[in-house]
């Protein structure tokens, strides 16, 4: 990419990427409840009071990112053609068979971690490792579906909302205290 | 580390912490103007009007997060303790003698430059390159003053700057055709 | 992805893919020795007798690793699915006009870099801005074709393979000296 | 850094960093042993016959890596230069609390991963979460001890070794069927 020159016309639809983004999601079988679901279930025991609201609403909050976006655009897009058999080989196997020496999946996973800072990789590894919730569902459906991507790019919302939510927490106990 | 427990007597101090990177930042020679005028000569050709008063508020908006801080921290109380001897070989002369092999400056660099996603990446490796303005002058003082970190990290505050701004202007004109 | 079991039939083709990488490269434009030649044009500074051959073999290594095949397989299906027009919108806009705030192309290029430490990042951001040599051409061909992936991946590969050298370069003096 | 230039004083040491490195993780309480340890744990069902000859060899050759050296070097500096107290307020709290908020072990660690591309990730994330074998240990030991990055780098190498016994694995199976 280059840095963006002014461009009215393409950017029109801007404002309307993350409803895109959820939309896209949502086709492939997961919502933003599923995610929620995650963070809590993460989270709860840093933040005790933590409320299944507050999650989605940290979940809401990270896809309003465009690196997001363009996770969730390009790695999707990744899994949906691979299972229309519209990709050449050698990546088309790679993908549908999730390839174990295959990694750009993570690539682009930690690309969404990354927006709150590094905190968020240690759950972002646990959550892909151990398959929790949506993650495990997700993973069942491979075989019958290419969700190569998909798992990776669910996982690493969760952790980076986790993390916000982690951010958040500490900035209102110092606000607290002032 | 570990996600973080509520600790109050912890957090009090976190207020402040802005403040305080941009103190260590004057220490070691570079203010925040400096950091500002480096985003204004990258970022002018793509944002045509672009003031230095907005480049000064988008670094300001850049040392509000945690992450950034702590790479500054990180790096500049390595780059003052090297210069004080109180590392132990061999990192001692690493970082004394900025070793081409050496590349722990980079990876806290792209922490910075992550923030705002990777598009920050290329602005940030050029301006290393280069040795624009304040860069080239903490550069040149290398020898008398351990500044391994330092200029590493300033090229990262700027280019993670120039990629706000370059998320903001895109915004901008999204909600003006609305 | 999972880590690897073993199953034979799958991994046959492993052999090959380093040829599928270069002859994928060259069906875009790109050859080695375009590349080789960036290297030596960044590299030579540093390592005064170096030569073009030493350079083809430090790209022909680097292209030996399954990580940036995997870079390459993926970032260059994407330039020809979106020059192809078979990607969904908003995906297929932002490859084609190479959009500002798309990042991921970057993200790839990291994967890439990354191989042989942060010391080539530097480099990859310079030659990703100046637009050197091959770079610069296949920059120029966008627009009657997307090559959104293609100058980040080879700017890429040129800055992993210079950083080879540059290890190599200093370990040897070491055991002249031994 | 900047990429090296020819100095054969400063490279004398070069061949013996590697052991250097081994010593400082043995001085933390960590020996080549635990974390082939904790390589077999994770790795043993993806590679049936795997031993602990094999997973100590791994470890030794990620421990070759330069980029690894020297992120044990600075991390394990941070670490023990916060136990004596040295380093200047606020990283020193950071670094004694292990802070939720400080997350620069994380990318120290993610720069030791990243040697065998991104598919060490996961493993990463899940041995830092799970704290098994040693990493619990060394984790146990905090309050007394500073070890903010050793826990971290200690689940960064053995990730590494098991992304590299994955790779190799792969390799293996495809020349028995060339």
């Amino acid at each position: 990419m280059t840095l963006p020159a002014s461009n009215k016309i393409q950017t029109a639809g801007v404002h309307k990427l993350k409803y895109v983004t959820i939309e896209w999601l949502q086709k492939r079988g997961v919502t933003l409840q599923d995610i929620a679901q995650l963070v809590l279930e993460i989270q709860l025991k840093y933040v005790p009071h933590l409320t299944i609201e507050e999650c989605l609403e940290s979940v809401d909050r990270v896809l309003d990112k465009r690196e997001v976006q363009n996770a969730v655009f390009t790695g999707l897009s990744l899994d949906e053609l691979a299972e229309q058999g519209r990709i050449t080989e050698p990546l088309l196997g790679m993908l549908r068979r999730d390839d174990g020496l295959y990694g750009i999946d993570e690539v682009l996973a930690l690309s969404i971690v990354n927006i709150y800072g590094s905190i968020g990789l240690t759950n972002f590894g646990y959550l892909d490792k151990v398959k929790l919730g949506i993650i495990g569902t997700v993973n069942d459906h491979k075989g019958k579906e290419v969700n190569t991507f998909l798992d990776d790019i669910v996982a690493a919302i969760a952790a980076a909302a986790a993390a916000r939510i982690a951010h958040r927490a500490r900035d209102m106990e110092a606000q607290n205290l002032a």
